[in-house]
């Protein structure tokens, strides 16, 4: 019989695993000794805060390769034809969403491999609840272009197929180029469309607003500066 | 000081609460003794389900109004407005997810009040986590049109969209028409079109599968009927 592939979200941030974790992840975690990690630094801090009892030097962590190749693949998931459980962790949140384990996933349903997703914090899920905008019509699209005038264009097309479908559009920055990107919201957006800015989620310091782009015009500068951030957007009709 | 408006999210199916709320989800949940949600049955029942230690004739549940109407929200959002802090329940899962408490959220936004979602499961996260399909761009889409020959374009324009923008495309049905949304995908998909059925997830009865409409035209039945399904598609380019 092979293994399960167990999908493990981890924390977004500085929190209590109490605060983001059912204990049934935290358990189903402790239980295994095979991990394949988008970043190994992070998946053993990860194990750390989990409280894992096996020290950390007997545990296996593979990390992800990128970019990943076929035959990477079949290595990380020969422990699983082996027998053994293992568990892939993303570098925050839930893994397969915003990074690159779906790959992994995908080849062990091919492999008649079973996979079992645990409950955790997931920064878009967080995100789109707290928003108050459209959570039954929604789409995540990564990031979008660093710079202008490509920027400019993705966030016009954004708005303009929100405003046809009744679509929130979610997407992130890397944390220091959030407020380049809120500006550029700002200057392109029609007046009436709604911004969220969620950041820094299921933390201590989470803030989470959503206004009319004429209102954050106005309003106080929002503090994004190296703050993980999630923006949505939707369109008024 | 207005109270806060917490984001509950609950059980999926038949589960402890363990299995998929964080402690921190049920402590505040139980610290708690106004809940607005989607259906005010099912919320007695997650609320028993939590333990919540105060009676449940002492609890006030408000049930959202359907449709919902500025007036029923003002309404609901007054309890806050005099400080009381309130928990927003959906019918399963995330409250704000594929269902209506968004507006309820937006308006809060408005007022100044604070909003705080809590970690819980989502059927659409937990699909899409162990699909193996591209977490990094996908969007959710509700139900399709129930009959032919509305649902076949649908289908055809979801999986058009999907091999454009190599984005995962996620909808629901009602559980007794799983089967026949099934074989309108097996029909109209190319062969080579991914698709992945992830049915009572969180459950003991958690089935999750993901096989080209090629195989999946070759491989024995999968039980549907009745079966809570979370419906993910993703085109071969």
């Amino acid at each position: 019989m092979p293994g399960t592939l167990y999908l493990l979200p981890t924390q977004l941030g500085e929190s209590d695993w109490h605060a983001v974790l059912p204990t049934a992840t935290q358990a189903a975690a402790c239980r295994l000794t095979h991990f394949i990690a988008e970043n190994a630094k992070t998946a053993r801090a990860s194990l750390k805060w989990l409280g894992h009892p096996v020290p950390l030097r007997e545990i296996a962590i593979e990390q992800l390769p990128e970019p990943l190749q076929p035959a990477d693949i079949e290595r990380l998931l020969q422990p699983l034809h082996d027998g053994l459980d293992v568990g892939l962790m993303s570098e925050a949140g839930c893994p397969g969403v915003a990074d690159p384990g779906a790959l992994l996933v995908r080849r062990a349903h091919e492999s008649g491999i079973a996979v079992r997703p645990l409950v955790g914090p997931s920064s878009l899920l967080l995100a789109l609840m707290a928003s108050g905008l459209d959570g039954q019509r929604f789409a995540f699209h990564g990031y979008l272009p660093p710079r202008d005038p490509e920027r400019g264009r993705r966030i016009v097309e954004l708005e303009k197929e929100s405003r046809q479908k009744s679509q929130t559009q979610i997407f992130i920055e890397t944390p220091y180029r959030n407020e380049a990107l809120f500006d550029a919201l700002l200057t392109t957006c029609a007046p009436r469309t709604l911004l969220c800015l969620a950041s820094d989620l299921s933390t201590a310091g989470e803030t989470v607003a959503t206004r009319r782009i004429e209102d954050w015009r106005r309003a106080p500068r929002p503090a994004l500066d190296r703050r993980p951030t999630v923006f949505l957007l939707l369109s008024a009709r």
